[in-house]
């Protein structure tokens, strides 16, 4: 038996998509927080993981992998489980999943940047950054809410990846104000998402937090 | 014999990955061009192809297949080439394709945007916008010019769909007045890409265009 893989991560978008990959797949990793606000993620020793300076990474032996799409891939290929399908749904997952970093979640991060970590960074909101990024968001929820129609999840009949990176800045929407009620499609899917124990809690106690 | 496949394309960045793709991997398909000054993409019928209202678009029979990455992937498919990974590299394929829709060609098609379409369509340049792309994209090109320190091409030892993703906004750096000749090893790496004909002219002649 060699050393468990590692997961560093933060409480943030990213990272939520790898931790709750790991848990959902039920794979033994080893769960290492890095404190963003004290600047953990610049050190040498961080940098020598992941030179982007950004979690989530993992750590398997000699692998450092970072992108949390890339470790959702590793980890789904570890567990045996086709999460992340390799098999005729993979175009749809590459389609959905470039979608994603192109649009959706894009949009998503942007105003969750400005509506929740600026203040916390003690930086002034840029409110037409916001609007800018809310009314792309609205034209991507459209599009997603269109094609679940009739579908319970992204591509297949089956959760995926795809879902974990679409739902990235989703459990943020009341705190970012923004309210997708409205895209009804969307809301049934995320509310079953959402009742994925591993996706709701993906991020472990840390009794040691100030 | 079916119908060949259908690429519809305009001469910008994300269609360029799909058009050389289908180019340098010799698949048959019958190329379309589609007028975005003219708002073609906003049509009903193309948008039943694609509801982003956005070029590539690959058909094949009832197939509609959008994002440009997911379109590289099929057509690598289709030519039984590895140019898309999907052996024990895909999680390199992954994380590079990640990286680069989150930040390096992110950043570049922002600069771009602004540089190079806003004057097309009237618009006036966001020089803050430019600016803060710029920092991002330096930083960025500081992390892909460290990892082809020592390297022919991005994964592997092969030129492969995530050297034409990472590739994408760079034929237009002149013109942006984005000068990346201080990161040597990108250089080189470009130069390199850009000797493959396939990438160098991806488009079709239009002889009618206005």
């Amino acid at each position: 038996m060699g050393q468990p893989m590692k997961l560093y991560y933060c409480e943030t978008l990213n990272p939520r998509k790898a931790c709750a990959a790991a848990r959902y797949l039920g794979v033994d990793v080893e769960f290492i927080r890095v404190d963003l606000a004290r600047g953990e993620q610049r050190t040498p020793e961080f940098l020598a993981l992941n030179p982007n300076g950004k979690v989530p990474v993992l750590t398997d032996g000699d692998l450092r992998l970072w992108e949390a799409n890339a470790i959702m891939r590793f980890l789904s290929d570890r567990a045996g489980s086709d999460f992340w399908p390799e098999d005729a749904r993979r175009f749809d997952i590459t389609r959905w999943m470039s979608w994603d970093a192109a649009h959706f979640t894009r949009y998503g991060a942007t105003i969750w940047f400005e509506r929740l970590i600026k203040p916390l960074l003690g930086l002034h909101e840029d409110e037409r950054i916001i609007e800018e990024a809310c009314a792309s968001l609205v034209v991507s929820c459209r599009i997603i809410d269109e094609h679940l129609a009739g579908r319970t999840w992204t591509v297949g009949s089956a959760v995926t990846a795809a879902d974990f990176a679409i739902g990235a800045a989703l459990p943020y929407a009341d705190a970012m104000g923004f309210d997708f009620c409205q895209f009804r499609h969307l809301s049934r899917w995320y509310e079953a998402l959402d009742r994925i124990d591993a996706w709701h809690d993906p991020f472990p106690l840390n009794l040691q937090r100030d």
